[in-house]
């Protein structure tokens, strides 16, 4: 099983950025965690701050029959980019979104996802576990 | 560890109901596989189709220390029962949100939950395997 | 022909509550008429003030072959219940809504409903006639 | 008894007119079999594309004592024609509202009618049939 | 004088439940004190999370000529329930809605009430001293 | 001084409808009057139900030199016809808008006119005395 | 007859105020002139900024029975003031609304008047001779 | 105990103004008799149409220790007064907000205060009792 | 191929009116010299200020086999006709939106159109060229 | 160089009021040290709590040759008064709008200003120090 | 003549992506049959994901005087970049806003464009066709 | 003392973008004055059309306990970025929001900035002076 977690703009700072939303554990800390508890899995990691630079890569993988699954936390730009659904649309692997806060018990602009519609399913507020719950969500 | 699923109305006829959104397999028997794949964990399992009973169950385990977590698919109740909230607000024991069907590729009304903000996270779209996920989401 | 007739909360104080809205004949005393009228049809009588209650009846009977049709005045509910709309969407048996009043001529939040979309048709507006013309719209 | 029929805009086209909402048969076919039905009763029938016609039409019967009622499908004005609505409010004959598909489970435009306030009643979903329960509504 | 206080969901927590926003005191032990305090005054007292049954209730005592008023605190249904509201408008004895927090100082959902319009007037934001003034408002 | 007096839809009836709203004289007997009054003007009158008629009839005087002005009371066409507003910034003859009720104190539909930005003025709400003070608006 | 002119805020700087919108003719010299052709008129002037004195004003004068009617041009205040609004409503002599400009061609703010509902009636947009017809309205 | 009575623009003319929203009692009588009840305090009334002159009072009295509270009626400033309500928010003695008329049961714009959010509570509908409610209010 | 070009309310005007927005050349010399540039099409050419005459015609060409499409420029009637939107839909004759100016660039009300959801394309903003464009369209 | 500083409703209290919002420095001991650094200009300073009165001041000096600039804090009226906005266009002196808390990281109603789009420029957020960055922009 | 084609976020997928709207004939393959039909101009392609590379291409070409124009399919940054439009209302030469489906026919969020109002007209909905048209559009 | 000025999209193109908004002043010689103006501070300068370039920047610097602050005018993206704003959030460098133009005075979308909430103050409509009062208000 191949997976591809991608996340989008100011994810690379979590662990030093709003540590009361967001945790103080570092992005790259858990992951490493979490390749090492699905050791069967294989993994590609990709972050981004700029929204073209997501869909080039969702483009350059979207096609490709051997990869599983795309887990995807877009960030702010899962509130305000139509590009980014309209090219988890366009591509066949499936996507699921993730977010570590709860989105829904923030700011009203955050309550609003553009690219649930297109992605599989959505898993929101479980901290960094929320990236282990989407790999569970490819473990039938 | 101790875990109450709770289902809202309608979800009695998941199996049966809209199979094109909610599937064909029956709830329980999802439950009883859910069951035997966790066997470790003790189930205790809620359904109704009043909104009042519901909030009557919360009440009733929600300040009991021995009881992990409850996972609530509140059903039509996510999208109006500001008393589910309150509810899930006022107790001890934390809840998460699960949905089925992914309810951001439907109906406007099931974009916006009146209960994320007050539940721990919100999961919604993987078929009934939202609700393992749920389960997964308490086992740290 | 068995026809089911559902009133939801305060369809019981018809006759007695608000008569410059809702007339002031008994809901029985007009039901005993309209049987009287329609004697060859088979007629079941529902009344409930609990939104739970209505789901659970439209779950016992909305499977059932033998029922031709469902008459549902939800009253109230008409205008907040999506989990009733739920429930109609669920079962197999077709639905009418009835009014007795002119809803539309009303304050505001009684122009819409949100059961109508999944309803086989509307009547409303023609005091307690809407229920005959109910009646008459499962006699082809 | 006598009762008039009024029919606006693209209503002339039913049953050429997209027939999974309108059904296939012709609207003259069907007043055909209405009229047969109901013999006792004299029927007039108007239908036009101009909102103004059906203005002057509801201006020149209106104040006809010899009118039972007018059977009215405004189509698409029944959303836009505040005109048709004024009419309506300032003739004596009563009007009933009728509509061949349900509105409701259709576009956002379609939920809301300008002529229902100023109306008897409404009557809508049932197909070419929801002409006859607005004649039957006239049958006390 | 005959009073009773209808609560509504969650108001059997208050003590227990947000003590930030309700305070600390159970509900049981500032009733004893009222009626104390009111000695004079014969108070009758029911609590429901079921928005139906506090339909029930209405009915049932509603037309009681003995009753002097209604003290109703119907928790959130205040915002959501119109059936509520439709059902205080049916009835004869006069209702005084009060509520323990200002509502206006928290979330919007909780700036709109759907029984106001229908009750006699309206006490907010005293702490559970706001039943006392609705039982002051009853004392002429 | 040449004037024409516009009267859209249902503005044939005033006197006999609705008087509540629009009085109880006849508008044939109200303009013989005010001819009368203003006997060195001469006057034209024009009526009728359809938006396009009256468009025709602003197109076909409305490059007239000699036409002084024009008086307007478009009737239900004032807050929903774009077409006349359109004709209207398209001649070159000025255009006073006139109501015979209070158009702000009634429905909020009517409270928006879309023809307004484009009339040199508006007079609401003075009677059949409107018509004369849009006279009066011409005598500088 | 007796006549009060009141005139709201920053209409005291007409003629020397943004002249393009609101002429360039003082406010003194165009009531000089109005005074002088309705010369059998007695006339009261009144101008104030002070959304206070203006209700001050309507009380002093607004139960006053030899005082025909009040013309009024509420400038801003139009636009934002409910008090205005209520004095208007509270006292018995009748007030007609006047604005210099076509207040709905102007931005969306102005389209909407907090008064005109409890006023007579309403004339917009013929410049300083908005005045000479409200006072015209007044001679029957 | 010291009380401050506020009354905002046009509470002058109760009893003289729309009798039929507030009554036919005046402010003056009623006062007196409330003074009359509750001897064992001393009172101060302030009353101003002017919404300056409201928060000159609020600012003057607002830090003065020896004042238990305000019972404020601000009228229509209630709506649309951001300002008074900034006043309230900066000053150390408690505000209760009171009107004599049911809000919620007149136009929507009287539905929403700008001042209850800072104010300790309402209330609202009881005539000018509501006024007696206040004063108990600050009796513990 | 046929083509049936038709201009709904005011574009008879064009050449004459706003020529700012809608240029001074006459909509007669324009086609004219399109007629003259596309000799080896057949064009047929119909303007209305009338709604229901527009749908008339479209009734009228709307199921002709030998037309090959319509070009429709339906004026201000673009933003406010749902019956026109219903013709379109009606008929199998496709239908090409044209807008002289470019709408989007104007009031907000000429943002939206009713009709583009009916339409093959739309063509907005190149002066008269717009219809040009269209005829191109359909020469594939 | 001559410059007012204008202040509006309750910010005669800074320093007193809400010192988290506020700070806690007295404006009149924050104005001294203003003064005093700007030793070259002359200042003059106007605060009040009447709508009304900031009216009168800016037309007083608004046409004062000599006058370089207002400095305008209109506090809560910079969110509600249309009136003020009328009267800063209506004048020659140029206005600079100030607040000292970042409005924008407030209460939704204070994102809004009225008087914005009539002022010179917009300087918010930096305590007290936004006096001295709006004097600043006097100088070139 | 020089013609620069600019397309948007997900349009090098055309021909592979959702072809019930797109088509499934690849861009490429497009481009080089419209080249060839339009031999005598010379095109130039650009393609980008990136809102930032699409706004630095229009200040690269737009102010070259021998640009005679740019058709522009912006994808979805159409509905979401104020930025873009910014860019096309900053460069000298024009733009053509084209789009392969009906956007009018799709989700809401797809009827709005931020672009248009600065960008010389629009054409949508002719499949690839909608590119040939705005070449078109140069040759006059 | 060190600061860092960004710029936003198409803020590269100031002095030869719309000169009528921005004025005929590049940017690169207004910060050469500016620059020369405060010659004690070290400046650094970078600009972008890239959302995403500019967020890596803030990133970058944001935690360098040597700067200053930073002076953001983040031209269009000011009204679309949330991920600015989440970048904002998320460094300890303090921001200052600066526009050349009143954004007030603009179009509505102009009117609401994503990113003040986060920053430490705002500074607009004084062309390009707006930076040096930024830099002002780092100097205490």
């Amino acid at each position: 099983m191949n997976l591809l977690i991608i996340n989008g703009p100011n994810l690379n700072l979590v662990g030093r950025r709003e540590p009361g939303i967001y945790g103080d554990k570092s992005i790259d800390s858990y992951l490493e965690s979490l390749y090492h508890r699905y050791s069967e899995i294989s993994f590609e990691y990709f972050q981004s701050n700029h929204e073209g630079s997501i869909i080039d890569k969702l483009h350059e993988v979207g096609f490709n029959t051997g990869l599983t699954g795309i887990i995807l936390n877009a960030g702010a730009y899962t509130h305000t980019s139509l590009a980014i659904a309209d090219a988890i649309a366009a591509i066949n692997v499936p996507v699921v979104e993730v977010h570590i806060s709860n989105v829904h018990a923030r700011e009203e602009i955050r309550h609003h996802s553009m690219i649930s519609p297109v992605c599989r399913g959505v898993i929101a507020g479980f901290g960094l576990d929320s990236y282990r719950l989407a790999v569970e969500s490819f473990i039938k």
